[in-house]
């Protein structure tokens, strides 16, 4: 019953995005750097943000203008993180107010994020200035230029819908993300801004966000550097017309089925786009003790730099697997350990009850140079199973972030 | 009264040291792989070694080996680190057997280490044929030749001795250290192998290897990934003739100091080695809750992708030092942090009380430009202070480890 469909944030109904170029990005004046989405009737909503201590200025007001459950747009630019700026608290309420102003509704409605460089600060007057040509630009068609207009690094634009049925009804769950580097979520996540029809409540929403988050952008490293930034929010304007979700049961099921499916398609568009990156590695640990214990000594291996190395390099270096399961701090056997190399090019066995097997170079070769990889990992006997994605690190990754400020 | 002197672990009375080419290294006939070093007599000894729950067959018979806190000599070899392989125990036994036969010493008193490619089998009819001459070879000048049969992909050879007064007697410690990628040591460390005349109980030397590890090798990251095969052990021949250290006090201190000027200095010359560094990182914070908690915060600066990528662009990026130190887990208070860049070119503030300072970009990149950078953090009012070290990732890090098995 479950599928994917076009339109990103505009899927659900009565929902219209914008993305312009209105100058936060000084130095290419065609990449578009302001984003704007907007309910055509009250949303409740809710969101989970980054845990780093440091926070962005905008997370502190959305935080703030979301403590009635309520929302009913997201203005968010890129190019400036307005975060440990100067002003930033002040000038992230100016870019709301001037959104509120120019759509006619409250400034307390209106959720703010920024991402880009930290500690400059917010050309709030260019943002002011744009505000009303974004708004004359909203349109039902406008998710793909929202999600250009949430762009850094990323080379992937990241946008998803899907669509599902709740309570008789056609509910649509659409959303567009940001990420490239500084990714290492931590409950929150980066930029994800995701949008419904289905009537649910603010306080099921909070709960359906930490549930996904954690299995699917929390379950993503490309550098182990986790944002000051990140933000993930759901608007829901009941559109669709099923009677409001306010507590567990099969309805919330439904809905937490097809909000899984949208975050982790996300997350891992995330992971493969992340700064540099030529391939996704998709992580599988299975026999663990329990799932947490699979989805930490996966990420471990996700998150070592001399694993994705390896794989930049398409070297079947399974030692640095083992070394990374190693110093994860999870207790296992390392004479259980079983690992194997696959790709659409095959499948490799490297090591077996924590030995290594002799295997052909030139196939393990081979099925490392395809872009999408996968580790296969018996950690032992236990039940406990998880997958995480990642990428490899490359010259340009290096390239990229020795001058990202210029 | 402590001062630097030559020699390495031959510096102390009664040791001796030899490094030689015998084909463990297939890929370079030049590149020495063998090390030995030795006490004229019987030596107090002890060691430390990796977390990693993986861990490489030599510290298992190392352990073994030390159960009487006695040993005579340490047989160490590059270029395979003898972990996840097959018949890796019994092969590591036959190491220190090739070595007590030449040596007509017990088995027992031999100390064994492997560093290099994880998972393939251990040449150890290389390293069986090599052994007379390694002992042939065997000098009170051969420091520096046991030095360069430990290195991999270190580029500078790690040698260090320190001389000390201890109850009226002059007493001597040196060492020798590998290490340049897969370095994030925690409680053991790398590679390091030290020597001395001193005399002081196993107990003791286990002690102080502990304390001045804490504060040496276990301060500094060059790419997060802790090894399968870290130890850190001394060898303690008495030959000083100081009356034995067996009990904390004045002399204990004394040797104490020395051991830690020793470590320190061979730990930063690990971490500016690090696999294709360009930059040494000193990153001191102060003014944190108390040491531990200015030692998260330094550690988790250092240990930044993102940070050490805009090190190497000589980018004054300080906002990921920020943000590093957000999610390292420590509580502080951002709007409290100062941050400051300097080198030999001079010194810039770029962050006070969290928020961005503006700054002379030109002068910035003229101190970042220089090989040896200092990070000076600010994290409070408490009295926490701390030091580590690190070093940055560069284009040269992606491609030694690309493809670091062939």
């Amino acid at each position: 019953m479950l599928k994917f469909i076009d339109g990103g944030v505009c899927a659900a109904q009565g929902f219209k995005a914008s993305g312009i170029h209105v100058g936060v990005k000084t130095n290419n004046l065609t990449k578009k750097d302001l984003a704007l989405i907007v309910s055509d009737g009250e949303a409740n909503a809710a969101a989970v943000y980054t845990k780093n201590i440091v926070k962005a200025a905008p997370l502190i007001i959305s935080k703030a203008h979301l403590s009635d459950g309520k929302a009913r747009a997201i203005i968010a630019n890129s190019g400036n993180a307005n975060a440990c700026a100067p002003f930033g608290e002040a000038y992230a309420e100016r870019s709301c107010r001037a959104a509120a102003e120019a759509l006619g509704i409250s400034q307390k409605d209106i959720l703010v994020a920024s991402t880009g460089v930290i500690g400059q600060t917010l050309p709030v007057e260019v943002i002011e200035k744009g505000v009303p040509a974004l708004v004359s630009a909203l349109s039902a068609n406008g998710s793909g230029d929202a999600a250009a207009a949430i762009m850094t690094t990323d080379t992937v634009m990241k946008e998803c819908a899907v669509e599902t049925q709740i309570g008789g009804k056609t509910v649509k769950i659409g959303g567009i993300a940001k990420g490239s580097g500084m990714i290492h979520p931590n409950m929150g996540t980066m930029l994800c801004f995701i949008t419904t029809d289905c009537a649910i409540s603010a306080k099921m929403i909070q709960k359906a966000l930490v549930e996904t988050a954690n299995v699917s952008f929390n379950r993503i490293s490309v550098d182990g550097d986790t944002s000051t930034n990140d933000m993930y929010c759901l608007l829901a304007n009941g559109f669709a017309g099923n009677s409001i979700i306010a507590a567990a049961g099969g309805e919330y099921d439904a809905f937490l089925e097809a909000l899984k499916a949208l975050s982790v398609y996300l997350a891992k568009i995330m992971a493969s786009d992340g700064e540099g990156a030529t391939h996704l590695i998709t992580c599988t640990v299975k026999g663990a003790a329990d799932e947490k214990a699979a989805e930490t000594l996966s990420k471990s291996v996700i998150s070592s730099t001399l694993t994705k190395a390896a794989v930049f390099g398409a070297d079947a270096n399974w030692g640095r697997v083992l070394c990374a399961m190693g110093y994860s701090g999870v207790e296992f056997d390392p004479e259980q350990v079983s690992v194997a190399f696959s790709s659409e090019a095959g499948s490799i066995d490297v090591c077996k009850n924590g030995r290594g097997l002799s295997f052909d170079e030139a196939l393990a070769k081979k099925v490392l140079t395809v872009h999408d990889i996968t580790l296969d990992i018996t950690a032992g006997t236990g039940m406990g199973e998880c997958t995480c994605w990642g990428c490899d690190i490359t010259y340009d990754y290096i390239k990229i972030n020795g001058d990202y400020r210029t």
